[in-house]
């Protein structure tokens, strides 16, 4: 296992108080991180340890996305809302989907991650057998969450059945890189008897919990009209608020009450900002959840939704939104989106434990970031006039991330993965999607559609 | 001179019918465009000229930015609106800069806008000979405007004086890369008896005119109080639409009269996205322009507005913005996107004839985007599912960008600029904003800040 010292220009710790170290060090060992500290005290603290001088760089927690679906849709499913998108495009997609391609997705999409400096991903796909073993393989740290449906019109999905044996075969695998969790679609795609055996499998099994909720106002509005209450309330009628760790996906129409409910349960939220753009479905209340003191962190949906899964785009994008909708510039600061994007969306997931800052005890989950290019400059760090969290929020991107570590392990250097080729990656996937897209026309030629409960 | 064909996966001409060529080539003669079309037809019509072989990469116009500040402030000015975030910031900044550090921020600016794919843009910024000398020698094309005052209260801008002094020195300049163009900060920045001249300085010299109009309510509230009409109303009273080119930046508040006026008019539009939503300002109806026939291009507006200079990033947020803001996710479509930042950027400068486009006869700003990359996948060209045009506005960003090519002049090759050492200017950066901001500092605590007229 590693035994170092990474040494760099800046480590930013993320801890409690947004602590920012010049020339900074930190120690590497057994996948953990060992110790944290100015290069002028960590070094004479361990002289028999390597070091490994990263210049121009800066050291931050791997990011937290709290939110991604694998997939191979990119840009082909443009410009419709939520609703209408998921029927016309994405359903069908799921119809015909073969394991062989949902593994390779994860692939993709996983690397993707990798490479822009995401060391954490929840994934909620198909087939997650392989997507464990794509995560496995490329050594990244994931929570998988099948896209469970229990319902007549969604057949075509992941079961509780298929869910418990993931779990069964994958939790706490690859040591401990791979969580498995109870995932469902959406509450409408269940019927209520399934909703007490996804909170007795959530128990059984001390796993958590992850589903999206009040994305659109049609979600708010048809919960109302089936159940006459609103979806978080819905979510606790149904035992759903249940699971030791509950995340729910985009909560953009949430009120007051429910806000108040959420916190009271201590729900995780996973928010979207670029998704919510995409799909026209509206600016979740972020600063009103974070007073009420849920932990919210940041998700990019899939590459279907996005169309990518740069998590420092979404960290600039929050802001922009926050500031926008409310036509406040002073709207949601700049450190607590940098807490958004690494320690609020690890506690998001009950992992605060584990990841989401550099700190004793934690897993070695570090990126560096590069500092030598324009955008970067001028990088001021301490004092006033600091601007090192505006930069990462505002002008870094995915692309300047040059190293990415999981549990102590390089697995992007030079900004080159290091365990997949990723041209060959690209190759297979532009040979499968126009298989997969083919497979779906004979399908909707055939069937003429699926005619679901939403639909009717 | 070069003379040579550039061969490549793709080829996006942005021409009037956005023709994509796959395995396509472009030859390059004398800074000009000389032939496109697939490599098929045209290494066999150019048996003589040596091919470069672009692999896997995709040829495209180079990126116009229609509006951008040179500039040293990133994210050391944040959190508040327009007009106060200019008088407590941005003017003091003025009231203190010197020309050797004006000549740096454009070094800065314009080595980031090359790295990621933009080969003009038009800089309002101070002390602009040395921002001439920056783009001469970096390669780029400029069409540069002064930040001019005229008016007792900001008499720390540039002059007109000054701005005809740079048009005889620098307007068609560096072989034509360099136009120099009237530049006002804002018609609150000038006496009306400055407006007269400012029109006829455009039309003795032939040169476009370029301001901020309509960018916060503020804006226009402000020029209901003082002149009783509109601000687009009030530019047209005033004389300031008679330029040949007429380029007003943002447009955020507009009414449907003003934008039949600038569309009568001919009036081009910088449409900045992201410093709209930064600073709160609103967000501008590109789809209504777009419709009454106006030309938008994209601006990123300047570091200390973004933070960054990445024209793909503020395609991808007019995308989203577009789409939150009218709560459809049909809106501002992607291949109108594409063309905003190329050739109706072009058409908004007056400069359409000459970039904008892969077609004969064009200058050769070209760029090479790295279609090797998981956010590019999967890639179609062609048919229903064609995804080119939504990768390169909602995937893509600036790092993606490989070669950068102006008139014909490589100036970016495999992400490395080749007319100057960015480390060099980034350490001169880190040196030189510090000693900015202390100047600025003792301005502000011997003057207690600017009392302008603005702020009575």
């Amino acid at each position: 296992m590693t035994n170092e010292l990474l040494r760099a220009d800046y480590v930013l710790t993320m801890d409690a108080h947004n602590t920012v170290i010049e020339d900074g060090a930190v120690w590497i060992k057994d996948g953990l991180i060992a110790d944290v500290g100015p290069a002028h005290l960590l070094l004479p603290r361990h002289p028999q340890l390597p070091v490994r001088r990263l210049t121009d760089r800066l050291l931050m927690p791997g990011l937290v996305n709290t939110h991604c679906h694998s997939g191979m849709l990119r840009g082909t499913a443009e410009g419709l809302p939520v609703w209408e998108w998921l029927q016309r495009y994405i359903d069908p997609m799921h119809q015909v989907l073969l394991p062989a391609e949902a593994r390779l997705s994860s692939m993709l999409c996983y690397s993707e991650a990798l490479l822009s400096g995401t060391t954490t991903v929840v994934d909620m796909w198909r087939y997650m057998h392989g997507s464990a073993e794509a995560a496995a393989e490329l050594g990244i740290r994931v929570v998988l969450v099948p896209y469970v449906a229990e319902h007549p019109d969604h057949d075509y999905f992941e079961t509780l059945d298929g869910n418990e044996a993931l779990i069964n075969r994958w939790h706490g695998g690859a040591n401990g890189r791979i969580s498995v969790w109870v995932g469902l679609e959406h509450m409408f795609y269940a019927r209520p008897q399934a909703f007490k055996r996804i909170a007795d499998i959530c128990k059984a099994h001390q796993v958590g919990f992850h589903t999206h909720s009040n994305e659109s106002r049609f979600d708010v509005e048809e919960t109302l009209r089936r159940h006459g209450i609103r979806p978080i309330q819905a979510l606790e009628k149904f035992g759903l608020l249940e699971a030791s760790n509950v995340l729910l996906a985009h909560c953009v129409w949430v009120d007051d009450q429910e806000i108040a409910l959420m916190a009271r349960r201590n729900i995780g939220v996973a928010h979207n900002p670029v998704s919510n753009m995409k799909l026209a479905s509206g600016a979740a209340p972020v600063e009103r959840m974070l007073a009420a003191g849920i932990a919210v962190g940041l998700g990019t949906d899939g590459e279907k939704e996005n169309n990518n899964l740069d998590l420092f785009e979404e960290m600039k994008v929050s802001s922009l939104l926050a500031k926008f909708a409310t036509l406040n510039a002073a709207a949601l600061d700049a450190w607590s989106i940098c807490r958004m994007a690494t320690i609020d969306g690890a506690r998001a997931l009950g992992m605060d434990h584990l990841i989401g800052s550099l700190e004793v005890g934690k897993a070695a989950d570090i990126i560096a970031v590069r500092v030598d290019t324009p955008r970067m400059t001028p990088l001021i760090a301490q004092g006033p006039l600091a601007n090192l969290h505006h930069n990462l929020v505002h002008a870094v991107q995915g692309g300047d991330v040059a190293m990415t570590m999981v549990a102590g392990q390089v697995v992007v250097e030079d900004g080159q993965l290091r365990n997949a080729e990723v041209d060959v990656l690209i190759t297979e996937v532009n040979e499968a999607a126009p298989q997969l897209f083919a497979r779906r026309k004979s399908w909707l030629d055939t069937t003429g559609g699926a005619i679901n409960e939403i639909n009717r």
